[in-house]
């Protein structure tokens, strides 16, 4: 089993409106709801692909009960170990303008988690481990949570023998980091956040000096770039693609996971990954990969060794 | 006992962001949820100034739930008569740019109210006109309603021998007005789109040979015009204020149903409606009332009678 924690649950709406203008009042055309958070999206890919997948974090609230409704009837095959909360869910809205096809987001802060809350999911997420082969650490921290949440959590893994991969940003992630996770996955900002440099290659490797096992980096359109013990390489798509990224990172995490957890050699888990994450433009839906291109597109990733001029 | 009616009740969701900037990811500072639409605000307003106060209209799916949660725990003493309906009720959401205090504004359509929730619907309401002394009929039609259902709410109205307000725009205006309601309460927009003319007092003349008993037309800061069968007048405020005019038309059909229940003549009736629809502006909060200032406003509005030039 892979098991999924996100701290800082989502209720994803995306509103569609004619075309955005500021101070005005819109009608919303359509109008869709989902299940979010980055460890929730990944674990809906998990399960697509056949997996056995547990989802943990927080949820609370009208919200976190309307969350935990559709991820019973819209993400099935997920299995549902979140702890309850006093405080509610957040809503993350996103508008998108049919003209241009842009979105305009906007993201509730999350509940306040007290000291108890947090005490009982570090309980259920300890034997949780028990049970699984790998395990991803996602999103950003609610309020109320200490800065080091999830560097105590990736210790808790290595102590139990779990692999873990870290998906965050910001303090969070330099904390985490330094608690020495197997994988972290930062996009081309949080890896030039955390380590001060805009040179992908060069910055993950200073992520590596700082205590990750291993690096992937997520540069958009350039595909994936890998520092790991075993060898650097990137991953790209054939062509580029232009479609909806929302989500495309997440399905990079549940890539690396499903490959993780079949003990697969690192290009193979990046040539899923980045065929996932390209699947994942390509569908039309937010966060839904296109599971024919996926197919076609993992015998087309071009993954290259690349030797390492630091 | 006073009725509101709001067909197409809503979770009415406050966002403030430091700046509102199209295309970007916001964080949101400041969350407020309210159960909305307008013939709930106006109850709210009857039940602050005292009134027996029931709401119906339809509810439905998490966010109805949620709604009928918070109208028991923010709006004390309104008495919950809503209809369940198996869509969703909608959200509508308030984006506050804090730097300019502009708001821009998303509203869901609402759920698909089907034949056999539409009749439920008609029963409860005959059932609750025989203990009522004024109904009114508030807001935008949810989907899958025929466009004459305010039209044939008037008529049971009427038939009970309760007098009727209705606040509705567009083609449900329209066809409401020829089922001759005992009060309108349109904006100038409103009234304009219903006769055809942007001149106040000849649109309230024509709304009224079109079937409505009495005209109340809000001016936004030019206060209230009456145009009723015992004469006309128009309702100002001491002077111009500014602040957040969200629900101050709602605080209106409060005031005019408060005054109405009470039998006080039409000069009473305006002074009420305007008083309370300046102090709602005056409230930070949307939707609410500064009391105080409502009790100050209430000698201070100037009604004055207008001789008929038409």
């Amino acid at each position: 089993m892979i098991l999924t924690v996100t701290l800082n649950t989502a209720l994803d709406i995306t509103y569609r409106v004619p075309s955005l203008k500021p101070h005005a009042s819109h009608r919303v055309s359509e109008v869709t709801v989902r299940p979010g958070g980055k460890g929730i999206n990944a674990a809906r890919v998990l399960a697509a692909l056949g997996h056995e997948v547990t989802v943990t974090g927080f949820a609370g609230g009208a919200t976190g009960r309307e969350l935990r409704d559709r991820l019973a009837s819209q993400a099935p095959g997920v299995v549902d170990a979140l702890v309850p909360v006093a405080g509610a869910t957040r809503r993350t809205t996103a508008v998108v303008d049919a003209r241009t096809g842009d979105t305009t987001q906007f993201n509730e802060p999350g509940p306040v988690v007290g000291p108890a809350e947090w005490a009982t999911l570090q309980d259920v997420y300890k034997e949780l481990l028990g049970s699984v082969s790998a395990v991803a650490l996602c999103g950003s921290l609610p309020p109320g949570l200490p800065v080091g949440a999830y560097a105590g959590l990736i210790r808790t893994a290595r102590a139990a023998g779990v692999p873990v991969l870290l998906d965050t940003s910001g303090e969070a992630l330099r904390r985490g980091v330094a608690a020495r996770p197997d994988i972290i996955k930062p996009n081309a900002a949080e890896l030039a956040e955390l380590t001060g440099s805009h040179e992908p290659l060069r910055a993950a490797q200073d992520a590596r000096r700082r205590g990750a096992r291993a690096v992937v980096a997520s540069l958009g359109a350039d595909g994936l770039l890998a520092h790991t013990p075993d060898g650097i390489w990137r991953a790209a798509p054939p062509a580029r693609v232009q479609g909806n990224p929302t989500g495309a990172g997440d399905s990079v995490v549940a890539g690396l996971l499903s490959a993780l957890a079949e003990n697969l050699p690192w290009p193979d888990r990046l040539a899923r990954a980045a065929a996932l994450s390209t699947a994942t433009v390509l569908s039309p839906a937010a966060g839904e990969f296109d599971r024919q291109a996926y197919e076609k597109l993992l015998g087309q990733v071009a993954v290259t060794a690349e030797v390492n001029a630091a």
